[in-house]
């Protein structure tokens, strides 16, 4: 099992590169990649172009101008022996080893790929471009997904062709007709998009640091 | 205009009815009247069945077994010469004045109904009923919606046929033909579904009291 943990974002939500924020004495990333390397028997890091950091180890590559790039950035440096492949969002500090566990256990069980995801609370609609509403999906069938995302090494590969596109790994493997299950996401397990979301982790820590335990 | 505010959930995800908890010292749900009393000529409130406070005025109503039926009720208790018709979750306490005018400017300026939405953020996938993935919509094309959602009267009433169901207003507006547009949304009109949530709209308010003005 080897996981590309992707942190090439530039932040343009967030107005910085999110992943090098501090976040309880480390930086972001470092939470990711902690949680990875316990997971896993190898990790890749894809940083920015140009980052200080690139080439300190054979384990940090370049990123590209897309997220599906740098994940295409990352393959290549994933031994052809990989059996799973995991893609990690560096911006997603609180992963838990045990949602790792989940979603590698469920491609062992057979599927192409496993992503966990959490029910939808929202009512979502379709719109389209002039903002009028084409239809609204039956809630009960959607769910908003997150990462850690697993695959079978060689669908994965398969599924990243020069050119492909999507906001996440899951789709481009779903495109290919691979069979792609869901198993349970984690509330803390929030992606870092705002600066408002920092705040939120920075208050989780503290607040897990009060707690009698 | 006229507004029916929808206050007869039971909470099953929260616990409790969350639209009576405290928050600062009003409970939300008056948080939501207020907002929607200035908005309104007239405000219609939908009380769980059984509530002490039915009764006590004519603009509170019992509500029914599902959100729909509630809104029916509420329906009923709006005056025939009502030209458009808001309907606000009373779990949702921080929808602005501003947010009331644009949904109902959306309605008077042609639409059918009008609904404030935000960019989804997540990446959001149709599953099966065995949590295999079906398809990954596009999210450009998706918005998460909120309340309040203003409607022409009598598309409305049109809409809300006896045993008609949906997570929104909107949807069975849309069933029936009608042309419903999106408008931006706000960030901080949540809807109080978690007791988290409620925690995090008591801690905007301390926050909001400790920043100078």
């Amino acid at each position: 099992v080897w996981t590309i943990v992707v942190a090439a974002g530039t932040g343009e939500r967030f107005g910085r590169p999110k992943q090098f924020e501090d976040l309880g004495g480390r930086s972001v990333l470092d939470w990711a990649l902690s949680t990875a390397g316990a997971a896993s028997d190898g990790v890749v890091t894809v940083l920015p172009a140009g980052h200080a950091a690139l080439g300190s180890d054979a384990s940090t590559v370049a990123g590209g101008r897309t997220r599906a790039e740098s994940v295409r950035c990352g393959l290549a440096a994933v031994p052809e022996e990989a059996e799973v492949i995991c893609v990690h969002d560096a911006a997603r500090p609180f992963a838990s080893p045990d949602l790792f566990a989940a979603v590698v256990a469920a491609v062992r069980g057979g599927a192409d790929g496993a992503v966990p995801g959490l029910a939808v609370t929202d009512t979502i609609k379709v719109v389209d471009r002039d903002g009028v509403v084409v239809s609204t999906p039956d809630r009960a069938s959607l769910i908003a997904v997150q990462t850690p995302q697993a695959f079978r090494a060689d669908v994965l590969r398969r599924a990243h062709v020069a050119g492909a596109e999507g906001t996440d790994d899951a789709a481009l493997v779903e495109a290919v007709g691979g069979r792609v299950v869901v198993v349970a996401g984690e509330a803390n397990n929030r992606k870092l998009t705002h600066p408002v979301d920092l705040e939120w982790a920075r208050r989780l820590l503290s607040d897990d640091a009060e707690r009698p335990r």
